[in-house]
């Protein structure tokens, strides 16, 4: 990483403040899409919340499209850094597949995004359109459902889930236990579709666990 | 229903034409709102899509607000005739549950609206807003969660489904099947988020079966 993109840099250039505004209006931009939707997103009304000029704005990005697919980029770095990243130190298979699961019910609960889900909500909007906008935002859906595989697989190659679960299947439903508390804790504002869910993990993961893997084990 | 409401009336009067015309353009509006969203609905796109002028519309809806909550109404009618009505004279709560989730999944999968579940569709597009078209969506979602609560527990009471559980609990893990079902077959066009959500389904039911309700008995 160069010094240019770190907050610590003491002399700041023109370019690495071109730099934090541009990350500020994304992330802002992020955000407003989980509750106007990617399509929503003009460049008059992002620069009306970031306290831009339009024109201003313009320097930054050229297009609409544009604005999107930054916007889909830096929604993915927020996700990756608070849901997925705490999980990549965790050495074995259940911990990873937890890790995420937990990651993902704490990032809807804490309201990174007003809107819940950045993905689930872009993917809801985006499913029946076409274009390198859906593309972008279905990508980053499809490293999810694949992180959350693979510490499946971790597990059955460690022997601490039964190795005759089909991943896909247990996956399809674990995702499906976030998916809909994130869409009710967002209509709702109540814990309660969280509480939910973490129950359903819990007792899901209870059926497929090996004696290896029983907590306290 | 009087006969200016069946299709099967010899004499049109002029009314029972602008009866059907009216109920001809909601039927496109609610497919065209999940696709475009119920926000996206114009009067001069779905004038356009229904081949009428924008006035001639403008007599069957004076605002947007009135068209889309006479397009919630209509999706309405649409998912309760072909989801819920089919359910209504199965005589015990297993068959009436069993009826409404493969219901659900049928809809889907035939595709009874272009964008998937209508309600699904505009609870995620409305989560965030506040109004009468958002309060009106989130009724019929709530109605049909109380469908599936109320088939749990007349199972329960029964006898068929094991008093010991949760029906809100349960529910939330059948419902969370179906609307993940939904949503990847809506982005994906393959039938097999269906098949696994109605694997998911019977594995779920198989655990909280009583005796009296195994396959065959």
């Amino acid at each position: 990483m160069s010094t240019q993109t770190t907050t610590g840099t003491r002399q700041r250039s023109p370019r690495s403040d071109g730099i934090r505004t541009r990350r500020a209006i994304l992330e802002e931009a992020a955000k407003l899409a989980t509750v106007e939707g990617l399509d929503g997103l003009s460049l008059a009304r992002l620069a009306n919340e970031v306290g831009m000029s339009k024109s201003g704005l313009f320097a930054h990005f050229g297009s609409k499209e544009e604005l999107q697919l930054a916007t889909v980029e830096a929604a993915t770095g927020i996700f990756d850094s608070i849901v997925v990243e705490p999980s990549r130190s965790i050495p074995n298979g259940v911990g990873r597949l937890e890790s995420l699961l937990d990651g993902f019910l704490r990032h809807v609960e804490i309201a990174v995004f007003p809107g819940g889900c950045f993905f689930a909500s872009v993917a809801t909007e985006m499913d029946t359109h076409s274009g390198p906008v859906r593309d972008a935002a279905f990508a980053v859906v499809a490293q999810w459902t694949d992180a959350l595989e693979t510490a499946v697989q971790d597990a059955q190659a460690e022997g601490t889930i039964d190795a005759r679960i089909d991943p896909h299947q247990l996956v399809f439903e674990l995702d499906a236990y976030l998916m809909l508390a994130n869409a009710q804790f967002v209509a709702t504002a109540s814990k309660e579709p969280i509480e939910r869910a973490r129950r359903a993990i819990d007792a899901r993961l209870d059926l497929v666990r090996t004696g290896r893997a029983r907590p306290g084990s």
